[in-house]
């Protein structure tokens, strides 16, 4: 397997092409962002943290059904995965209320919703990833029907299994967001990343944040919570 | 039938409560405000026309088995409707993209959607009347998933119904806003009113805007826009 040109810079990876026509490389950094990129930081150490949370945890996902693009990890910070055209949704599902649902709804942090919530934004950096509902997505061609009932299912089926994992670590699971890609053949998978960056982990004793709130709330303990995460989830 | 205490005062209507423990009356006021109440203003004579308009319309859509909260036109700003408890859910349809959409998603004004959308908002003035998703309804408790649906299915059927109806008057529907209420006994029925300060109206031909964007925008011609919308309807 040889790593070739680069073919996307993000906010948090890089992403590079193989002599596989079929295979990426992630490359995880230990930039932050937060705000759609306003607030800009360094987090030490994220980048293997978060490259080998999210390996551990896609890897728990497949075992339990969850198709994702996970191939092989390939050092601290890179990663083999299945190429896949990204559906520009961000899939985002609440167990507690916290961050923008709180704001928008003046419901709590910390408010526990009657039903699991599923949130949709358009992922487009320049709009700001606004959020959009089923009809938006059909109207803007973003998803099929199909495509959108099979995200859906995966998106309750991943809360279900990580929120059970987690709480035997003594992590509660208030949100997350996901995306999804198509692979070739229209394949729907699960991709990108699940870690301390794209979910928020409050411990389920203390309350204490042990996610990127700690970095865009300014709450100091940034890196020990990072690394509270890979502790509790690796034992190391 | 006798007019009792005002019950509420809102930002366009008076309701007033009767003898008759089901009945209230609307009164329309002239007065118009935009953007969540920031700017405010007088339109002359908006009061008559968005009663009668109103009433025109949910006459018609009773007529083709939409359940409305209409019972009779009093006066020319009075109307006896049934009292409902208001879904706080309200319903924007949209057929073209225009305002907050067309900002929101990057669409140009006036581009056609390839599918007809369904947004929800949270009707609370002092959140600003956030998006919501039906599972925010569920979350919230707002509506059961059956009133959701029956909602939904009316909200569709009175587009089609007004937008075939006004393409015969020279009037592209763009989009517009419903509000549903619970009579005692739980039926959804149509309430609130429909009329040019909860519709985009464009004329067929030109293209002129025809609505309240007219005051929103300072357009000038708000008054006239208005009448031209009850002469195309009423004839006169
Ligand atoms: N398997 C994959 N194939 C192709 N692109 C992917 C895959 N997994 C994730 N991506 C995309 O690669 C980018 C990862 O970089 P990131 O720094 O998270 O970017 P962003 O700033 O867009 O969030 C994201 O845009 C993500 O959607
Ligand atoms: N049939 C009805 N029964 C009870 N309330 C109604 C009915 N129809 C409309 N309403 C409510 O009465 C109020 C009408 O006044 P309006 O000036 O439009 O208020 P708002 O400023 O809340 O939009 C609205 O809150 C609306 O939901
Ligand atoms: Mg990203
Ligand atoms: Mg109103």
């Amino acid at each position: 397997m040889q790593k070739l040109e680069q073919v996307y810079e993000g906010k948090a990876k890089k992403v590079f092409a193989t002599d596989d026509p079929n295979l990426f490389i992630v490359d995880y950094k230990d930039d932050a962002t937060a705000f759609n990129g306003l607030k800009k930081g360094t987090i030490a150490e994220k980048g293997v943290i978060n490259n080998r949370v999210t390996n551990h945890l896609m890897k728990l996902l497949e075992s339990k059904g969850i198709p994702t693009h996970l191939v092989k990890e390939l050092s601290d910070r890179e990663t083999l995965v299945k190429k896949v055209k990204i559906v520009p949704i961000e899939v985002i599902v609440r167990n507690i209320a916290a961050g923008s649902l709180s704001k928008r709804l003046g419901l709590p942090e910390g408010t526990k919703l009657a039903r699991t919530v599923l949130e949709y934004c358009y992922k487009d950096d320049e709009l700001g990833d606004p959020m959009i509902n089923d009809y938006h997505i059909y109207a803007m061609q973003l998803a099929t029907s199909e495509e959108l009932a099979t995200i859906a299912a995966y998106s309750f089926k991943v809360n279900q299994i990580l929120t059970d994992y987690l709480k035997d670590l003594g992590i509660e699971l208030i949100d997350f967001k996901l995306e999804f890609g198509r692979l070739a053949d229209g394949t729907i998978v699960l991709a990108d990343e699940i870690s301390p960056d794209t979910c928020r982990f409050w411990d389920s004793k203390t309350g204490e944040k042990l996610d990127k709130d700690r970095f865009r709330r300014d709450l100091g303990g940034v890196e020990d919570a990072y690394h509270e995460i890979m502790k509790r989830l690796l034992g190391e």
